[in-house]
């Protein structure tokens, strides 16, 4: 057997093993004649795509031996778990991760059955499978993947079939435009292999139908070198990718060796359901629609059907692929790699097994000073962006930060001090802190920032990713994916823990005065906290100090997602850094100098999150001890969110007993919220006191105006609150009539304001704590 | 003057305006010299994309006078409001719409305050600006909703104005690729106008960055004949874009005529902050990212600022430009095209104008017959698919329906007795159902079915998205964005009324057998209710005939949100289509034949949403007759989600007093959700009998397995709800320990079975309801 025929045998063996998956309960080696009982009562999987993936793997394998080349394998499109679920059993790692699942004949029974069955596995690869860090579900996403694990690893290849539905995404129409980002010394080389099969599920695929000189411009105006791989007889087809693939890696040395900008791509033609039936009932089903999943339908009951399966995967040639214990044979694993050099088996794709700890300076020597709370004002995000500097230059080769075109504007240009942003397209004199090898990655899509993000971490790295709070929702769709992702891991005892994915979302719905309505929208938390308690965990810190003791957590941590919310607007400072710490490690508490309630059950309480919120319930505090100075006054600010929830809810819930010492069984708790105010709600509906929280929030007003109004078009400012105050404390709306209206003047007066001269009143904007 | 003379003094005059708007407070046309008094004191706008719109904008209506063009423009730009309202101002728009805002000296004096100032206007292209349908907030949706402008509307060219910022996002970059979705001949030309400006708000962007023959080839790659308009010397530019446009329109004109597939478009290479300061404390502004907002700051402070602003304006020799009043002078509106013709004015821009009612066949030709509830099967989209091929044939011009290559898979198939799914690009023996002209509009983007949809709808037509439910939150940003855009124009009177976005969810959260964990997502409900009552709508209807009955309803309804969750899968049919009239005009309801408590309090209501979640709760009812026959059970069924809020938050919401009389006041009410369980927490915690509501929903767990065993997963199933009443309704868990046992036991039962065979119990699959 020559090396061509050893991977034609490799990929019959996989192919073998995939339609296996789909049809087979039992009789997995043929050998008996296929029965009714041996063919799964509901047939599920999808074969149309499963055999150009097998195929690029086995020539990949090639080059891997040939050149000992670091490798991973991104599956791009979405119904391709048959195939890397076969590839990972004959290269012997699904047997070690799953023992139960031998290398053999019961094993290979095992594998069958399981596959997208009750109790199984699913039918997409997925977390289960090894040897990936792509779930094919919903689709785009693998280049972005892709190029996000070839960020610092500069010995790896990051292989990715894009598959042409998948193709005509937007995000993925855009992650070509990653090669702008990759450097080629310090990065690894990302192989597209666009796979044009023609067809998704019912409909051809825009890149399979424009014309062939079309596409190549394409992928060149991409700035690729295209090859193309077409055809659809194996032989000549193992031979063209064969010599295809030498030429491919010969480039990537060109790029990395700095000879040539441009890394190559193939494109690589193959019929949808390549290999399998040809025709059906007298259809077309080999390279067309009709081979999307099952090809062969109703075999369990159809005796000419079970026949036309057998034909189908003897025509692998089952007898020279595995021996009579079900052991593939030595000529179909002779290709397969050594140890991790397996695709399946690549540390790179259990990132966590490569996860060096973040190094992290003190964050408290980026204190700001705090003698009295709420005197002074400092820029949160400014005051963090001094942190994050000191950790990108701790870190030179595990840690990005991310954003769409905001960092600066996010007020975290510190970082610019020890790095610039990467870009490898042309630059000019008039740019700033643009450089090849930057730590700092800047494009306008938040999909790429994310998808590159996830790549990098889950193939065990660091970062932060930087956006607007209204436009993080564009990429509610990954978060969710990611999520269940990290959920579903957490039952996969060989995925080692990876970093957390942490966003920080700093130019939030209260500012965007210059922005307005478009620009508003805090409801990406409501996204967020639908996914399990296991992963997720939100913080509002309220000043710089607690923002930088909830950054230093949220990168330490592993297998979250951390949204952090806070401001790059000057913001009171609230505490000092050993009160931030202890704030934060408690996730809320009472604010003792702001309240009156000393000893003392409280007459009301006002409960905050967010930074924004807390200074208003801050000043209708300062409002409520000068007018009503005998009223009790209970002041808790809330910066983990997740502390609301009960115990049983949430790993970080409070007990009903440490809830109630704080917020009371009975008394008013005027809430004021940084988001959606039902979600506080949501939070709470069980606790004792859930009937007395009146919760003020985003009510989605707003619109080209001063912070003070917004907040005033929400009703969360301070003259609301006390007039909420008023309306809910027993027995206070009698007696405080005229308090009542005073407030309702002052916020005519300060809308008047705002109307006439296009800014706050001094009073409000610079109103301070007077201790 | 000649004619591109008169361009010129037009473009001058719209920089003017755009300088005037971000600046200034008073003296708009420099009567006397600038005072600090004149500026503003927040100068909040976006100067750098500003005299690039304008340019185009200029050009363009030299066009339209020389061709009688129909047109519309978009500014895809974030930012470029000060253009839009120069724009509409100029050409007479603006003061029409908004007379307070007179085409004078006091209206010019008023249009520059109102901008980006508290009670005034936005600072990006937004509802309120006239001529727009596309809102300049979040980024990347101008070409898309271009296209959608332009489908069925032959004689329009939709001018698209593409920022390079922008460009960079996902969305941007597939939507290059619907020119194979644009009939020539049926539909409108889109011509893009990409306009490289070089910067984003700090980094440079890519497209103009790469080397230029890799830009030609990316735009000939998508389809098109690029032409590069390139320079910063406004005579030199002039004249080469007036001879671009000339040969641009006669190839769209030969591309209509079917010559040549190829349509063309431009790039526009101009600085950024074109004709802005060039330098500014010693750093350059214009053709650099300093120009992207404000270019000279601290005007108001600085004397040697303010004289350079006094320059910049007069640079545009004002007093050419108006007369002593203010008004604009012939030669300046020389090149402004004639009533509906002017851009601003155009009535496409104004969809509501054009937008015919929709023929609607009969919905009740289309019922299922139903003898007894519950006890035959339909599929409820099948179902539909024949109401909607029969709109589809009624209303050739103006309704279409969209999908991500999901309409067949949804079961929506029917429509393809009409139709087919329109297609430009190559075609295959073997496709199906592919036309050149098809109604049917499928590619695998949601973001291009959101889009293109959006822009359909603003100009005044019908459609219908289907989509899977998990998916839909891949749009979640789009919808946020769409809903805030009606909601601003529930305020602007002169927008007229627009058809509804109506969302069919089908492919959902609880059949997801054969795909597992990554497909199950119902939570974009939950981003949906965060959106304004008076714009959101949602139903669940439980079977075929409430399905039809909520889609006419849907398809008849302006201004709204719909979203619609309806299964593909057979469902039991509970309702004549009488009942599902009366049933969906309440928007919930007792379904008597499956209560037991006729004329009495029930001892427990079991209420449910959502097609699955109802066959459960009906499978629990039926269980409890027969093993409590003497408890009073009320089943209650909800179609109309939002009937559930309070009627002072929603206008469905119904009265407390209804609310109390379905769902009693102290009663255990077992709540068995299609979604999320908070939801329904969140529409109900201001009930009375809230404390007494156990919601059972999806709690994020599930695989590829059975349909009943995702239901146990979750806790949704039959025998579980009979657990939730044991447990809740008083006493009986005291004497029902042996039912409770039983309960258990069922569910081990069905697990094992659906483990060992792959399919669920017979007797759980086949359940019906027996009379």
């Amino acid at each position: 057997m020559n090396e061509l025929e050893r991977v034609d045998a490799f990929w019959r063996a996989a192919n073998y093993l995939s339609v296996g998956q789909i049809y087979l309960l039992d009789n997995p080696l043929l050998t008996e004649p296929l029965l009714p009982e041996h063919i799964k009562p509901r047939l599920l999987g999808h074969w149309g795509t499963t055999p150009g993936l097998n195929f690029c793997f086995a020539h990949l394998n090639r080059m891997i031996r040939q050149r000992d080349q670091d490798m991973i394998y991104i599956a791009g499109p979405g119904h391709g778990g048959p195939a890397a679920v076969a590839l990972a059993w004959l290269e012997g790692t699904y047997s070690q991760v799953y023992p139960e699942v031998s290398r053999d004949a019961e094993g290979m029974r095992r594998l069958f059955r399981q596959f997208s069955f009750p109790g199984g596995i699913p039918s997409h690869v997925a977390p289960e499978t090894p040897g990936s860090i792509h779930e094919g579900g919903e689709l785009g996403y693998s280049l972005a993947h892709a190029y996000g694990a070839a960020f610092d690893n500069p010995g790896l290849v990051v292989a990715c079939v894009v598959g042409d539905g998948e193709a005509e995404t937007g995000p993925l129409a855009t992650s070509w435009h990653s090669n702008k980002f990759l450097n080629p010394a310090r990065d690894g080389a990302v192989l597209p292999i666009l796979h044009l099969n023609g067809y998704k599920i019912a409909n051809p695929t825009v890149l399979a139908r424009i014309p062939e000189t079309e596409l190549i411009k394409l992928m060149e105006g991409y700035g690729y070198r295209p090859h193309i791989v077409s055809g659809d007889d194996p032989a000549v087809m193992h031979r063209l990718m064969a010599d295809t693939l030498e030429v491919v890696f010969d480039q990537i040395a060109e790029v990395k060796a700095g000879d040539d900008p441009r890394w190559p791509m193939i494109v690589l033609r193959s019929p949808k359901g390549w290999t399998g039936p040809r025709q059906v009932d007298g259809l077309p089903v080999e390279g067309t629609w009709r081979s999307h999943q099952v090809p062969l339908s109703a075999v369990r009951d159809d005796p000419g059907k079970l026949a036309e399966l057998e034909r189908w995967m003897r025509s692998y040639r089952p007898g020279e692929l595995f021996d009579e214990h079900g052991r593939p044979l030595p000529e179909v694993t002779a290709i397969v790699p050594d140890g991790p050099r397996r695709m399946s088996a690549n540390p790179h794709a259990n990132g966590g097994e490569l996860l060096d700890p973040l190094k992290l300076p003190d964050f408290r020597d980026y204190a700001t000073e705090v003698k009295a709370p709420a005197t002074c004002t400092t820029e949160p995000t400014r005051q963090l962006g001094g942190f994050i500097r000191d950790v990108i230059a701790a870190n030179p080769r595990d840690f990005r930060l991310l954003g769409p075109d905001e960092v600066a504007s996010n007020r975290l240009g510190a970082a610019f001090e020890v790095t610039g942003r990467v870009w490898q397209a042309g630059q000019l004199p008039t740019d700033e802190h643009i450089t090849t090898d930057g730590r700092v990655m800047e494009v306008l899509s938040e999909h790429l920032c994310q998808g590159w993000l996830e790549g990098y971490l889950l193939t065990g790295r660091h970062g932060l990713f930087t956006s607007y709070e209204a436009f993080i929702h564009i990429i509610d769709a990954m978060f969710n994916q990611h999520a269940k992702w990290l959920e579903a891991c957490r039952k996969i005892p060989w995925r080692r823990p990876i970093a957390s994915l942490n966003y920080l979302l700093s130019s939030h719905v209260w500012r965007q005065d210059h922005n307005g309505f478009s620009h508003q929208d805090p409801g990406f938390l409501d996204v967020v906290v639908n996914k399990k308690a296991t992963v997720v965990r939100v913080y509002l810190p309220p000043d710089a100090n607690t923002l930088l003791s909830v950054a230093d957590h949220c990168l330490r941590s592993h297998d979250y997602v951390n949204v952090v919310i806070a401001g790059k607007q000057p913001v009171l400072d609230l505490m000092s850094m050993d009160d931030a710490i202890l704030h934060c490690t408690r996730g809320l508490g009472i604010l003792q100098w702001a309240s009156s309630d000393q000893g003392h059950e409280p007459d009301v309480v006002l409960a905050c999150a967010g930074d924004v919120p807390t200074l208003e319930t801050l000043a209708a505090a300062d409002l409520l001890r000068r007018h009503l100075p005998e009223l009790k006054v209970r002041v808790v600010n809330v910066v983990d969110l997740m502390r609301l929830q009960p115990d049983s809810e949430h790993p970080h819930g409070l007990t009903d007993t440490a809830f109630d010492a704080l917020f009371t069984t009975d008394k008013p708790v005027i809430f004021n919220f940084h988001g959606y105010p039902w979600l506080i709600h949501r939070l709470t509906y069980r606790r004792h006191g859930h009937e007395n929280l009146h919760v003020r929030g985003y009510k989605e007003e707003g619109t080209t105006t001063t912070p003070f109004d917004m907040a005033m078009m929400n009703d969360i400012d301070r003259f609301h609150l006390v007039m909420d105050v008023i309306d809910r404390v027993p027995g206070l709306s009698e007696r405080c009539g005229h308090l009542r209206q005073e407030m309702t003047d002052a916020r005519t007066r300060a809308r008047a304001h705002t109307r006439e001269y296009g800014e706050d009143l001094p009073e409000i904007r610079d109103w301070t704590w007077q201790h």
